[in-house]
């Protein structure tokens, strides 16, 4: 420190330069203070790292307060646990293997009901098999001598590890007992390493099963009774969440087509609008949920038997329509842009199209949501299938619109020429990117109907609620009424900025 | 059984029919019997299902059998851990705690070395911090005398275990230290809780670390030697093989299109040429093999601090051309087809735009595989672009072709007159779908550029060998010419069956 004090009161050098600017020489650092610059920045910059760790922590548990319930329920879960360490009677019950159920807990406590559910069956189901297989094989062991005893112990282990370890790679296996195989190695090991030291092996066995049975319960009683979190729920709540996003981007993207390209050829992406990208990625998310929600017992809406592989295929179908959607992206996105003239041209019916295709995406959402079929499903894809046939009739017209309108003063001789020569010139080439738009937008209508059908067999499958045909007859002129005057508004508003 | 042999000798009943025929009346069966049929049944069933299940396991360990020396490697190391057991003066310096040195081989042992590697430092990482962590609220505790004690342990185990399990919820952490937070909550609690029975604290965890340590590096050096599975080496295979499924799928889906369409109009998807459905759904596993592969030391081609992340970059890239793909697959696919003059029209460029591009994928394929620079892939770049200035201006040359031939015969006026009336009724809709293809390749040569830009940060970041300048120039033009070869022998042999 008095080495730092000294420098600040060393005199200072100043050089004045010829053109009369003058330079103050800075005193060389000594080793210390170079030092202790250095350990300053480097804390500083640490706890600038903390303090943004911590922010997106924070925000994380913000936007999912439930997450931070899970927390709380794991602390919980784990304390109430470890009650049994401090109360005599029942520390006297398990004794030391009260362990066993701390681990159970800390390992089988999941996020969703489902996934914990799943876990407990495993760890029970895996420990009780491996448990009587090395009881027998110790048995066996122990009956045929103690030449042979470490031999058949060690070769009956090495073999069935292996076994087990290979069926892990199975998909089948490996999608719902991946970690009871890893519990019955675990469980085969200690058995028949520990059974050739310990004799009581049967009273071992007994503490560990019930200290498991002890751990899984509370976890499951847990985490079904505080703030469940169900996986067939957040299945149902992913799957229309991905629908909304998808209509959103398709009716997006569709409009700020035809209302950006006013300010001139778009070539940077559209950023806000890409909800469509989650719907390429949760595949992997959608496959898990399903595999946990087979094993949750009925809540809410859903019974024990509820078809959540059928949403795995919605979740499918909905991808292929995001594949397309992604494509259209492109063209959009493309440098070459029809003349405006032929693009106001498909204006109209191109925003119809996916303002009415979006339409049908977002009922097919309501009708998973409410879990009760649409008796305006038929009419809305009815008006799909309409807009369609109007985007086709106009791809049709394209060519008469290419030809200049015909006017009552100049000769036929003189007209035919005149279209025969503005059509050798088509800019056909720059027309390309739309009628490509145009049919990716039919192809996209397809697949939605493809998403129907899928809803459609969800519907059967999971006895949705029919649709209320009192109500429907009342509301369905209104709902139509309401959705194609939302349709205009839309196509208007975007109509006026081209 | 003699009830069902009685049955047997019964007299057999028979009926003779009005028409003549005659009809036996089987005997009523007995409910032991009924009961033994259906035992049977089931039993047969069951036999057939678990034949099915082997033959299933039988060909995934046929099709990779570094999945059955997986195995066999995760069963070695068990009976060389629990040789800990047998050998008593192994045995005496451990003690019972070798349990934990299995339990570690159990849990660690993972598929590629980078794995293992991450989880056996995430074990030995969580249990160290949590173990001193533990130790130090025990001492804190045992300090502040026998009222407080339970309550500062307690409480201090809520928090950091909902504090730990929180942090898992975090991507970072989850991505790489997930089964360390897991460990630290599972050790800390072990210590705090078994701390406030057990007085030897310091042998346990000196115990404890040490059979974790023999677990561990047991793991590591048999995974390492033993057959070793890189999760770089398996990262790198997964990108340069979805290259060639993706160039197959593109080149043959074109072909494919201007071939199939001459025996009629396509309606079912074509199936065997599906590979880029590979790409699509590749992102997990290639993000789980980057996270593993940065763990692992220097190997084969690749140094400790190789680009992993960019792969993901370059995997990203081909996924968007996937995507491309699959929409160039729905409009092939397409009901409506382009009349068989204009699709001849446009078949060889289009069949060298698709034949070029899926060149440069291989040429990029190669580069990857080699990891050395290509010395042609400009040229094959370039090529590519060619084809697809020329496949734009056949595009461009489309109205030109609409209007009939000029035959000398043919007066001015008629003439104009005759291509105006053709121009009307030109069934532009029948060519959407046509247009739509060739718009999707010109798309799809665009995404492949993102591509060749990736790969080429990749060989910049990796220090791939340069290209050997020597062997290009002598090599370059009869590259040229093979691919030009190869590429024009495709288009011919397709154009043919056009």
């Amino acid at each position: 420190m008095s080495q730092a004090k000294e420098m600040n009161n060393a005199p200072q050098w100043t050089i004045k330069m010829a053109d009369g600017t003058s330079e103050t020489l800075a005193p060389r650092e000594g080793p210390v203070r170079k030092a202790w610059n250095c350990l300053v920045r480097l804390l500083s910059q640490f706890v600038l790292k903390i303090w943004r760790f911590l922010q997106k922590a924070w925000s994380l548990g913000a936007n999912d307060p439930r997450k931070v319930v899970h927390c709380l329920k794991v602390g919980t879960a784990l304390s109430v646990v470890s009650l049994f360490f401090y109360m005599r009677p029942l520390y006297e019950s398990v004794g030391k293997n009260a362990m066993w159920a701390v681990m159970t807990v800390v390992v089988v406590f999941e996020h969703t009901v489902g996934a914990t559910i799943s876990k407990s069956f495993n760890r029970v189901c895996g420990t009780i098999l491996a448990g009587f297989l090395g009881l027998g094989v110790n048995w066996v062991a122990d009956k045929s001598g103690e030449k042979f005893e470490p031999w058949i112990i060690g070769s009956s282990l090495f073999l069935l590890a292996s076994a087990a370890t290979f069926s892990r790679f199975i998909p089948s296996v490996k999608a719902r007992f991946d970690y009871g195989a890893m519990i019955f190695i675990l469980t085969f090991s200690l058995v028949s390493v520990s059974g050739y030291r310990v004799e009581e092996l049967f009273a071992l066995a007994h503490e560990r099963l019930s200290t498991i049975a002890i751990g899984t319960s509370l976890c499951i009683i847990v985490s079904m009774l505080v703030c469940p979190i169900w996986a067939g729920t957040e299945l149902h709540n992913l799957i229309v969440r991905n629908m909304d996003k998808l209509s959103c981007s398709l009716e997006g993207c569709v409009i700020e087509y035809f209302d950006g390209s006013a300010e001139g050829g778009k070539s940077e992406p559209i950023k806000n609008l890409q909800g469509y990208k989650c719907v390429l990625t949760s595949k992997a998310t959608e496959e898990t949920m399903a595999n946990f929600a087979r094993w949750e017992p009925a809540h809410g809406h859903f019974n024990f038997r509820h078809p959540w592989q059928q949403y795995l295929k919605v979740g499918a179908s909905l991808r292929s329509c995001a594949y397309c959607v992604e494509a259209l992206y492109g063209c959009i996105c493309s440098e070459t842009q029809a003349p405006e003239s032929i693009k106001s041209h498909l204006a109209s019916t191109c925003l119809r199209v996916s303002s009415q295709s979006s339409n049908v995406v977002k009922e097919l959402a309501k009708v998973i949501k409410a879990t009760s079929k649409s008796s305006t499903i038929d009419s809305v894809v009815g008006e799909m299938d309409d807009a369609v046939k109007d985007l086709q009739s106009c791809l049709a017209d394209l060519p008469k619109l290419l030809l200049p309108l015909p006017t009552p003063e100049v000769s036929g001789l003189e007209k035919a020429e005149r279209s025969a020569a503005s059509l050798a010139t088509t800019p056909l080439l720059d027309m390309v990117p739309l009628v490509t738009s145009a049919s990716l937008l039919i192809e996209i209508t397809g697949r939605i109907k493809g998403v129907v059908n899928e809803v459609d067999e969800l519907a059967d499958l999971a006895e949705f609620e029919p649709a209320d045909q009192e109500n429907s007859k009342h509301n369905q002129p209104t709902n139509k009424i309401a959705m194609q005057k939302q349709t205009e508004e839309g196509t208007q508003k975007a109509l006026e900025r081209v």
